[in-house]
């Protein structure tokens, strides 16, 4: 059997490293996309990208290719609509940031796909068709959604994809996913915009005010807010969607960054603080060469045995 | 005139780097370490670095070079005490990361030194001898105290051994100086640290917890916590020494996201945050460029006109 052709609807910084890396894979691949500029470039570069979504979907149903949703949260519902008017059967997933907003979204506006949703780990703070790059997702985790009761047979073609794309897939439930991202995607970047602006604060000079805190930053600076430079309309639809799971993040942030605060008023120690979070790096470091399954996709509780995978932050490198 | 001699006391990663910077400028340079292991590593690179803190000032004295401590900021009482009793009246400047605090500590301990304080803008997340580096000066701001009364001969000297480095000058009053690196430097490190310490917060898998998060932690979460993995004794010494402007840094910080908590949990709205995020990174991003300045260290207000050049964010580059 060939491999499974692949319809990629959006050609930004996702989408188009996605149509480059897979058609880098050798598999037969094409796209759409809402923007004439977009699909324009992607042409001139020489992939298959058109304007007219419905025209890729209708060859999507025809091949019973995999379509993958590449497009921002807000735009997802509208391009649903198009997918359970043309292609209402067909394997989906998607490369949203956030996955519980997006399956509630297919079970309204497109309830007959067989959707697995995914979340490639992967990202710069440029955006756009230009900034894609075929070795994106190279070892970056790919979310799978490995809820009780999806389609074995589209995972396996997404998992599959994430592997053609040079990714180690990460088994994860809808709900844990957006947690866990809130965590260490969405926080970040709202940490981010708020050095940013702390740097940037128009202050009095006496409290340390004027443009000399911008020429003083250096690169714990120019690190701390490097994506605080992302597009804001992305940040915000990552975010905004991501809004239940976001706030129990930012109020883990705010306790700690709370307690650290009174320990510095009244203490002047700062240790505890300082601690945990050269701990908390480290504990990172440590996972950055997980431990690698080969699973068969088959028996009853596969699906429990891949969340747990996932929890215990293993990947899914294979096919048993 | 031969161009100034540099006795650096402290041989970590700014003092090591500071002896190759000066060498490689052409400079004669020698260094003192309380630690044997760093001074034999040094002796073994060829750089003339002893554990006899005394020596090292006694050549100094008779060199009537420009002692630069390197050192950090607790370890400050003790070699100022050295200098006082070897070389009382020395030339002094020093690399630690608060001056307000090094500023007092010379007028109680070495009441006679002719100190000019400095601080580097410089650093990795690595420390001591070995990861030191001839070009980590390139290119970096280099504060030198301006503040009315300084001996404008060691001003000089301070200034040319920056440029020696690579380094551009940025004037600035001590109390100042403070003020800004609270918030460019010190609260990076300490959001940083919050930010790892809540990805890898242990937590209940119903909230997002296992290992799950780190494992989906991908570049955002890498470089906003990167500074989280320098050595705690050294990010509590800097922070902790610049308590009082470090607690307005934090309260701003916490004013910031206190609004963004209210604000996502009302309306679901992060629109003013992410966007203040990105006008801050966009203006540091105007800032790497600054006007650059040639001054003549003449006439009443000299110090005046240095202090307002840093604090228009920009740089002295040269003597005219």
């Amino acid at each position: 059997m060939a491999e499974r052709a692949v319809c990629v609807v959006g050609a930004g910084l996702i989408g188009g490293s996605l149509l480059r890396a897979a058609e880098k894979a050798g598999r037969t691949v094409w796209g759409a996309s809402a923007s004439e500029a977009t699909a324009a470039q992607a042409c001139a570069d020489g992939f298959d990208v058109t304007i007219n979504t419905d025209a890729a979907l209708r060859r999507a149903a025809e091949a019973d290719a995999l379509v993958v949703l590449a497009v921002p949260l807000p735009a997802v519902p509208d391009v649903l609509r198009r997918v359970d008017a043309i292609a209402p059967a067909c394997r989906l997933t998607d490369a949203v940031s956030v996955k519980v907003a997006v399956a509630d979204a297919v079970d309204r506006y497109a309830p007959r796909a067989r959707y697995v949703g995914a979340h490639p780990m992967a990202g710069t703070a440029e955006s756009g068709w230009a900034a894609g790059d075929a070795e994106l997702f190279t070892g970056a985790a790919w979310v799978v959604a490995a809820d009780d009761g999806l389609d074995l047979d589209v995972w396996r073609d997404v998992a599959d994809l994430a592997w053609a794309c040079g990714a180690r897939v990460v088994p994860a439930a809808t709900d844990e996913h957006d947690l866990a991202v809130a965590r260490v995607s969405h926080l970040p970047h709202l940490l981010a915009a708020i050095l940013a602006a702390v740097g940037a604060g128009e202050v009095d000079p006496a409290l340390g005010g004027g443009d000399l805190p911008l020429a003083l930053a250096a690169s714990s600076f120019a690190d701390g807010t490097r994506v605080a430079g992302t597009r804001p309309e992305l940040v915000l639809a990552m975010c905004e969607g991501n809004r239940d799971a976001l706030l129990a993040a930012v109020d883990d942030a705010l306790g700690r960054l709370g307690v650290m605060r009174g320990a510095l008023a009244s203490t002047g120690g700062l240790a505890a603080t300082v601690k945990a979070g050269y701990a908390g790096r480290m504990r990172w470091s440590a996972t950055r060469e997980p431990l690698e399954h080969h699973v068969s996709l088959t028996g009853p509780a596969v699906l429990a045995e891949l969340r747990d995978i996932g929890r215990r932050g293993e990947v899914v490198t294979g096919w048993a």
